[in-house]
């Protein structure tokens, strides 16, 4: 599956420095693009600047560097994301303007311009339709690089959708997510990618989180550039229908692929929220679960206090009935009408010996349901981030 | 000062099995009452049954057990509560609805009520001027038993304020806090303690925070007998404001003592938000910073990264002017409208060696300012809670 390339799309990544990496991705054909960014109130640079630019609807080419997340840097980080993308299209002699650019890593050091420059002039020459070294150019503190590939038929033609992720830290995305590159060679109108963007990261990397802190670069790029021929969609018809599915299926893959390599994981969990009054409620619920270090470092150490659950059920600040809530450990009841069962705690530790854990909670107040996604909080999560910058 | 104690009051605790603990306040004479409780939803039993007795603005006694917190329970930890209280008037042939009942420990188990049948009979006779069983009895993972004591002159006579809080763990108190004891021979009005008592937890207790959980159990009391003699306060005159004052006092040392002995903490972080726009916004910018698991680590590891910090700031939801924003390390300017300074790194890490941190956010856009403690985030607060309940 993760030889799927749209057609047309070259990619490139390679080492500038120690910890350092920049990766490219070019379009051969100009692309219909979208982009989702972080809702932080500080955001970094090339944010800024490629909310400007992706107003314009179009794009040939994404710049992207790791280690170093051009935040708190002022003129200075402005300047540097904006000649970024201006020696990379001089390198592509494409315009300027359509050269999208992120960036990940530290926050509040300057960008090593200088390596930069040069590492721009070397990776073009590389580009090739292979998207390891791309994929691995994006990593930070991720173990594994993401990636996800689909492929459909619209109109008898083969249309694939490709995404690739970064992402084990500073993982609580809202309204969008940390770093993420879709493309397609899907035929679709901008205003229609754009649609299908904002309303599948909201039913799948917002409803992942690892440490409940949102990043200031947070970053979704969407490009189509039309090459199945398909013929264009242009309304929300059976054909958006599936591509929007498809888009569902990458960034859903996508996102349980960052939450299993979430630093320090050891668990992958997923809270599933039944009968809820709303979405909006659900998601709260789950994420007030799923962000609570309590619950996180019980299930680290497989310790069936689930009680924890009920604690952070109970301050997620949306309205509930306490008198009606069941919850389950994978399928053992421990809670029944919101008092606890006399479930044999051995039975339960044996449960939490799983790698992947499934809390659901029943609240009996709707018909919504929404399934968040977390991980545990170990020794190791301490450890790789008391150390981070050194 | 720990010896101070007001006129009246006795005290004792008691072991009544591994791990599970009575305590037991009692005053001579009717107090005056006044009580703050959890805002968590879900609320433990002895909280449901004291928030009905405070109504009464009379209270006589307290009953404490710790190792249990009596939630998720139903109405037989309703049953059990209640019976906690009319055991304890029934020992001190007081009227049950003089008795007060708080309960801490883990959440969702029942309360081994026939021991605790058995240490009501064993701790009455036990009472006694020294409040250090007492102070004890109600620790949980604690380390240290917090207590604070201040004497002050009200119209020529010695008026003294004691209190006695635990908590170590799912401390982010909103509108109430953790356990904490609040006794005084104060002659003071109902109405006064109970406007005295909400007004300073929102400048002490709630503006501390270890991990962001907020306990279904959080509770404090206030009993004030007047045997003092002072002339009863029953206007906000200058004698309101000297007890108040103390009151502050009393509040502001407990609520450190119980970041200082936060799990596994090895660093005390003061988060001092200066010149911002309002109350509300200050404390949730520096909630959002204290409750921060970057941030936490960071601190830990004595890991110079304070763009982290800036992530909290740009997350907190509310209103800000990221240009505007200096941001301090101790005396160290590492953050100058909102751009990074040449500050060599070598120097910040030095300063992180301290035991206490002082981190200054300065807004530029108000004049209000508010100080949030808390603690750093070790591998000992993850052993600590990966294993609970076992």
């Amino acid at each position: 599956m993760l030889n799927l390339t749209p057609k047309g799309f070259l990619f490139a990544g390679i080492f500038i420095q120690k910890k350092k990496k920049l990766g490219l991705i070019y379009s051969k054909k100009m692309c219909s693009a979208a982009g989702v960014f972080t809702t932080n109130q500080i955001k970094a640079a090339p944010v800024i600047i490629s909310q400007q630019k992706i107003k314009l609807g179009k794009s040939q080419a994404i710049i992207v560097n790791s280690g170093n997340a051009n935040a708190c840097t002022g003129n200075r980080g402005l300047n540097d994301a904006k000649k970024m993308t201006k020696l990379v299209a001089k390198e592509l002699t494409i315009d300027e303007k359509y050269v999208l650019v992120a960036s990940t890593g530290i926050i509040a050091q300057f960008l090593p311009i200088k390596e930069i420059e040069k590492g721009i002039k070397k990776i073009v020459p590389l580009l090739s339709e292979k998207s390891e070294d791309f994929a691995s150019s994006i990593m930070t503190t991720d173990t594994v690089s993401k990636q996800s590939a689909i492929k459909i038929k619209i109109d008898d033609k083969c249309v694939i959708i490709k995404g690739i992720a970064k992402g084990v830290g500073m993982i609580y995305p809202k309204m969008a997510t940390l770093l993420c590159f879709i493309i397609t060679d899907c035929a679709i109108s901008q205003k229609l990618i754009n649609k299908a963007l904002v309303e599948v990261v909201n039913k799948s990397f917002n409803l992942i989180t690892i440490d409940g802190d949102t990043s200031t670069n947070d970053t979704i790029f969407i490009l189509a550039n039309g090459l199945a021929k398909n013929e264009i969609i242009i309304k929300e018809d059976d054909n958006y229908k599936k591509f929007k599915k498809a888009l569902e299926f990458i960034c859903l893959d996508l996102s349980k692929q960052i939450v299993k390599d979430g630093e320090g994981a050891t668990k992958f969990i997923e809270i599933k929220i039944k009968n809820a009054e709303s979405f909006e409620q659900a998601k709260k619920i789950g994420m007030t679960i799923a962000n609570s270090n309590l619950v996180k470092t019980a299930i680290f150490g497989e310790d069936p206090n689930f009680g924890r659950i009920m604690m952070a059920i109970g301050n997620s600040q949306v309205k509930i009935e306490p008198k009606k809530i069941d919850l389950y450990l994978n399928t053992k009841k421990v809670i029944k009408n919101g008092i606890v069962t006399e479930i044999n705690k051995e039975v339960l530790r044996q449960e939490l010996k799983n790698k992947e854990i499934l809390i659901i909670i029943d609240l009996k107040t709707g018909k919504e349901k929404v399934s968040v996604f977390t991980t545990d909080l170990s020794y190791n999560y301490v450890k790789i981030n008391s150390a981070y910058s050194t």
